[in-house]
């Protein structure tokens, strides 16, 4: 196990209607603020109108930042940063999905640093500080309501970039399983599939000895792989909502990687895919882990071996190491289809011819590795591509 | 799954060496601080000098609080309480073991309040603010470097009273597995029994669909149960003792919990046993908790069957659930044989004439049940502490 420091401060507060609360959690911080949301899917289903009358009730002004699309977008993000500074507004709520939560982390370093906020996501600057931040999410994915990520697009170039660092993690995120009934099935599968990648990037690792949070990762896995189906068939379902929902909250608030270190290939290599051909983040994984894994399998069998028998229940002989890795792969890439993702390039409906080209950008014109399970350079990401064909 | 709100926010630094971290941690606290620790092992094995050097070099000043004992008692407390008043101290260290980390945080809480600090634990106040806590741990059992509790006796009458509040979670947590090398057997045997039973005593819940947090708290058992026979036979295993520490914490720092609600029948009358006989806490756990498996599994026998099949891997064919649900207990009451605890109040030199009077104070003279999974009267107790003759 690998020395590590571990602090996630951010409140949860889970359950039916705990959206009731906004209003009384944000007074804390602030009398006015800046509220981001996505499209009309929360007005839609009413949450827009519980949102507002709570901030109301409790004297807590706001303005309004919408039309938040997924993969979000730079545009917003310095729109809202000019937003707060103009208001001076001290506190960002977004209400949604991650793409909502991701522009309010990315407004909130931005508001306080001079120069140009895309700075950050280029390694230009250093995060020093930032607003506070609240999240009501209501697409269980990204982990992004207590996670230290935000991830943006930058139009210009199409680049996908993201940042990592403490300041962002929520002050609190509210989470109502109700709120994912509307969910369609898609998007819920998506969801599915990056809650199990956020793990998979944890679970494959070259430190040894990582015994509880290897079981923590299974433990994870089993609960997503039990209760996705189930809403599949049954999206009311409050309690396998709630199973998912908590479960994309462990798989990225960093428990799940103490003491190891995550690889992160399959996110870096998928970030080109999303980036250029706007299919959604958790198809692209489907596509890309299990290609992954049947390139680098070969490089700890044993760890696969564990994958297969633990998340998989694989129970072939033990005389092939080999076979026994391969089910686990092969179930992996069959769950994804069975709830309905696209597992080929193809399925995606992604442009074979730009496999060279998505390469290049992911490993910045073949100069970076990308990985650390496997170092992958350019051809690797090449070859893992035509693998996912 | 129960509507739930978690935080915590304690800072986990974890790994060898990680107390040299110690001087520049609390300097951001505060200039003069309160150091509390126990007898006299952390001087012999240097851990005591490294941590006044680092102090020293940081150049915060020290008022030292020394002899704190196991079931850590009132009368240190109260003069750790005078000692920060009289010295204008606004933090409380601990080095060494729970007892020390439980007498930092009761002398916390005691600081700011006017009253006598026994009046929080016997409910007669509530407590509302602390003195910012920094923690380092060397015995992985109570769970104290980061949950919110402080479990403390008070000589008059042999009360051992516990209060929870998020108040006194450490602001800081030091966790370095070297420093439990040097742990006695059965300090080591204790400490696990002590993880064990809180994990399982959230475990044992009558609130349904946990699929999450049950999968969690299987994964933490089974890397207590594979990593504490490790240890016994080769007490410097760094990975194995880094393995029972982190776990230690992860059993108690109510993530284990979102969603239900802990039984703690066990606990509380292990509370009686310690209180009046002074054994090991994780003994005294060793003894009740078979015992009380034993009198409660007809309650929901299929979550002791599910505790049997996943965490002790009972392959018995499934014609009786009863048969099954057995075997996990039984096997639960041979690995703390094993691991070298006390199974029965004669092997703990309980004096088993005292069983109704032990009864008696643990339900408040007849008065209050014990437990939620099932309510237990002081007959039910009774029965328990018959059963662990």
């Amino acid at each position: 196990m690998k020395n590590f420091v571990f602090k996630n401060a951010t409140e949860i507060i889970f359950g039916k209607n705990s959206e009731r609360f906004i209003g009384s959690k944000v007074k804390k911080y602030a009398d006015k603020i800046l509220f981001c949301y996505g499209g009309g899917s929360i007005k839609k289903s009413g949450l827009y109108d519980r949102v507002v009358d709570s901030l109301k009730e409790n004297e807590v002004e706001f303005i309004e930042l919408s039309g938040i699309k997924p993969n979000p977008r730079l545009e917003p993000v310095r729109e809202g940063i000019k937003l707060c500074r103009e208001n001076n507004i001290k506190f960002v709520l977004s209400v949604g999905g991650g793409s909502a939560a991701d522009t309010a982390k990315a407004i909130a370093v931005g508001v306080p640093y001079e120069g140009d906020v895309w700075d950050f996501f280029i390694g230009k600057a250093k995060v020093k500080e930032a607003l506070p931040i609240g999240v009501i999410i209501t697409l269980p994915a990204t982990g992004t309501e207590s996670s230290n990520n935000s991830v943006i697009m930058n139009e210009e170039g199409w680049l996908k970039k993201g940042i990592a660092t403490g300041y962002i993690r929520p002050t609190f995120s509210i989470m109502n399983p109700e709120l994912t009934f509307t969910l369609p099935a898609y998007q819920t599968a998506c969801g599915a599939a990056d809650i199990m990648a956020h793990i998979m990037e944890r679970y494959f690792t070259n430190i040894k000895n990582v015994d509880l949070t290897d079981r923590l990762c299974e433990a994870a896995m089993k609960t997503i792989i039990n209760n996705v189906e189930i809403v599949l068939k049954d999206p009311e379902n409050y309690d396998a909502r709630a199973e998912i929902m908590w479960t994309g909250t462990i798989a990225h608030n960093d428990l799940l990687s103490t003491g190891r270190i995550g690889d992160w290939a399959s996110h870096q290599i998928e970030h080109e895919l999303s980036g250029q051909n706007d299919i959604a983040h958790g198809a692209g994984l489907a596509i890309i882990f299990p290609a992954w894994m049947k390139y680098v399998y070969t490089h700890d069998i044993n760890r696969f071996v564990q994958f297969a028998v633990r998340v998989w229940n694989v129970e072939l002989a033990y005389t092939s190491y080999e076979d026994i890795a391969l089910e686990g792969i092969k179930k992996t890439k069959e769950f994804f289809q069975k709830i309905g993702l696209p597992v080929t390039l193809k399925e995606g409906n992604i442009d074979e011819s730009k496999i060279e080209e998505m390469a290049d950008k992911c490993t910045n014109n073949g100069t970076q590795r990308v990985g650390q399970f496997v170092k992958l350079n350019k051809e690797d990401v090449i070859n893992i591509l035509n693998l996912a064909k």
